[in-house]
C-alpha cells in the first residue's frame, strides 16, 4: 500500500457557529480553532489535497427575541428578516472561504437553518465526506446539562469519522458556555 | 493565516492490536483501517509533513490460558515467558513500521502492558501527540456491554483530539466482537 499520491482531494466538513459573544458575522472561538487546527495540522502544506466544505447551521429565532422591536406589516416584512438572516450567515463563511482562497485550498461552504446537531448528522449522510471537525467548548459535566454539545452527539451519531477540537484554557472567556 | 510550509512534522498517535483470529503477529482489521484510513486521506503525497507513533499495548495475560501447558521450573522461565510476549508484540508493529518505511513516512512504534484504554490516555500524556487515531469495530450497544469500547473511552479521556475509525460492515467478521 502507498500513501495516496493524487487523486480525489480528501473532503474535510467543518462545522462552523457565530460567536456568542460578538455576534455575526464573527466566528466563535472553537469554529476558529477548529479551521486553523485543521489547515495547520492536517491540510499543511499539501493545498491541492483538500477540500474543505463548511457549513454553518443557523438556530431558529424561536422566542423571537431579535424582532421585538421590528414591526412586521406585510409578508414582505418577513421575507426581509428572512434574507436577512441568511445574509448574516454567509458573512460569518466569507471569513473562512476567504482564508482558503489566500492559501488555495480548495472550498465550498452552505447555510441551512435547524438544530445544529441533526442538520450537521444529516448534512453528512448527504455530502459524505471524509471527516468532520466541529470545534468544542470543551464544558464540563455541569455546564453541559444547561447548553448541551453539538461535538458529543455528532461524534456519537455522524455517518463518518468526526474529530473534535477543544477550545485551549488560553482561549476560554470569563463564562465558558460563552464562544 | 497560512498553512503550514514546513517545521515540526504533525505527530499522530496511532494505537494498533493483534488479530483476536489469527493472533499475533496479525494486526486487527480496525487497526490496520485505521492505519489505512490515516496514510489515505491525511498523510496523502505529503509524506513528510507526518511523523507517525505506534502503540501497542499488551493485555496481560490474567487466567494464565496461553501458558497453561507451559511448565515453569525456574524464574528463567518466566523471563523467557515475559521476553516471547515482547517478541509477539513487537512482530505486530513491524507491520506497520515496514510498511511506514516503504512509504518514506517517519514514524517511532512501542509495545506496553496494562490496560489498553488506561495506556493510551497515559501515553497521550506523556508524547503529547497531535492526535490520536484508533480503529474501533463499531459495535452495537449490547455487545459493547460485555467487551467495553476502548476508542469512546479515548475519545472522552484522551488528552488530545481523537478520531475513531469505524471498520467498515464489508469487514466485520461473522462474530462482530472479533477483530
Amino acid at each position: 500500500m502507498a500513501a495516496a499520491e493524487g487523486g480525489e482531494p480528501t473532503r474535510i466538513m467543518v462545522a462552523v457557529n457565530e460567536s456568542t459573544i460578538k455576534g455575526y458575522p464573527h466566528a466563535s472561538i472553537s469554529s476558529r480553532g477548529a479551521f486553523e487546527w485543521t489547515l495547520k495540522k492536517v491540510v499543511r502544506s499539501n493545498t491541492s489535497g483538500f477540500k474543505l466544505l463548511f457549513l454553518h447551521v443557523q438556530v431558529p429565532d424561536e422566542d423571537g427575541f431579535d424582532d421585538m422591536d421590528s414591526i412586521f406589516a406585510s409578508p414582505e416584512d418577513f421575507r426581509t428578516m428572512k434574507h436577512r438572516d441568511k445574509i448574516r450567515g454567509l458573512h460569518l463563511l466569507e471569513y473562512f472561504v476567504k482564508q482558503c482562497h489566500e492559501i488555495g485550498v480548495a472550498c465550498e461552504a452552505w447555510v441551512k437553518k435547524g438544530d445544529p446537531k441533526e442538520i450537521i448528522c444529516y448534512e453528512v449522510k448527504r455530502v459524505q465526506p471524509d471527516f468532520l471537525v466541529v470545534g468544542s467548548r470543551g464544558l464540563g459535566p455541569f455546564q453541559k446539562v444547561f447548553v448541551g454539545t453539538v461535538s458529543e452527539f455528532c461524534v456519537k451519531h455522524a455517518d463518518c469519522p468526526v474529530i473534535a477540537i477543544k477550545r485551549s484554557a488560553a482561549q476560554t472567556p470569563q463564562d465558558p458556555v460563552d464562544d
